[in-house]
């Protein structure tokens, strides 16, 4: 999802230029004509964990790619006009058909390399009725002991996991921050 | 700061037309010619709480528009390729030219009007040796209970020292959650 910067004025269709504006330390994609910036700026990742009966967790298997066939937390681009929580909720609806009761923020996780920041909230499922919507091939709910960790779509998606069966452990939910970088792997999750 | 739909391809430079793309819900700016389909998506506005002595925080006068002249957390656009929290590190460092120990993640409140999702960490001064940039007048350090609350910058910042106080007399720091909206005043603090 890494953009490459403007060619072309989204205001005017001139072609761009790089330089450095006034009053900044970096070279921006800038246009000669009208003076429009190209800023190039993270893109938000809002989902949900929707949890039933506290202790199984809901994963969608993903129908697109990237990572088509791998299992996912229900989440999705956050629309300009929405709140973050509101667009959860739009995705768990869309990915998963999943009725919900929000719960609080539970992840933000950085990711630099793809030019994104993820976001999580707890969900309670309200009944286990589905209706995976395009993006999803099939709705599963897994016990915390069964999470397919092998399997699952992106970092974000584990780590979110990862805290989420530390947490449940604990009996404690705080709210988690991070910054997810290439290649990490997961630390053991702790004895019982 | 909320951003108009482009007219012309960032790609090619052909005009865009308005449709809706295939297995999408709604209208986006589309690409005749090459198919470039306009996301708008909210941008990550990152700063920090910075904290001298455990009660007294710092604040900067805004030098540029908007709310020129009125105070606030140091923060700014998150750029690309670039962690959250060392965006916030960042802006602190170019807005007060401040040293300090980054905290927890504190407060995140959208701002769906605005098109923007505020983040803010905790942060420890290292020092009181400032050296502000060119986007402020004046770095000053206020106590809990001289906030110029009538005199903020914006609601995420007044939002963000109401919770801190309460917070502080509380003696816990969680992380915040809300949704900003048009006109809003913030609820009185507790009584001591």
């Amino acid at each position: 999802m890494s953009r490459p910067e403007a060619k072309f004025c989204r205001d005017c269709g001139t072609a761009m230029e790089r330089r450095i504006p006034p009053m900044e330390d970096r070279e921006r994609a800038v246009c000669p004509a009208c003076g429009f910036i190209d800023y190039v700026n993270p893109i938000n990742v809002v989902g949900t964990v929707p949890i039933w009966q506290g202790d199984q967790v809901l994963l969608c298997l993903r129908n697109i790619e990237p990572r088509k066939n791998f299992w996912t937390l229900p989440a999705g681009f956050l629309e300009a006009g929405e709140g973050s929580a509101e667009g959860a909720r739009r995705e768990t609806c869309e990915e998963a058909g999943a009725r919900i009761e929000l719960g609080q923020l539970y992840s933000v996780f950085d990711v630099p390399h793809a030019q994104q920041v993820h976001m999580y909230w707890l969900a309670t499922l309200l009944d286990t009725d589905f209706d995976p919507g395009p993006e999803t091939i099939e709705c599963r709910m897994f016990a915390l002991d069964d999470i397919p960790w092998d399997d699952l779509s992106f970092r974000t998606v584990a780590r979110t996991l990862w805290h989420f069966v530390v947490d449940h452990r604990a009996g404690a939910f705080g709210t988690h921050y991070g910054e997810v970088t290439w290649g990490e792997t997961l630390p053991p999750l702790p004895e019982r």
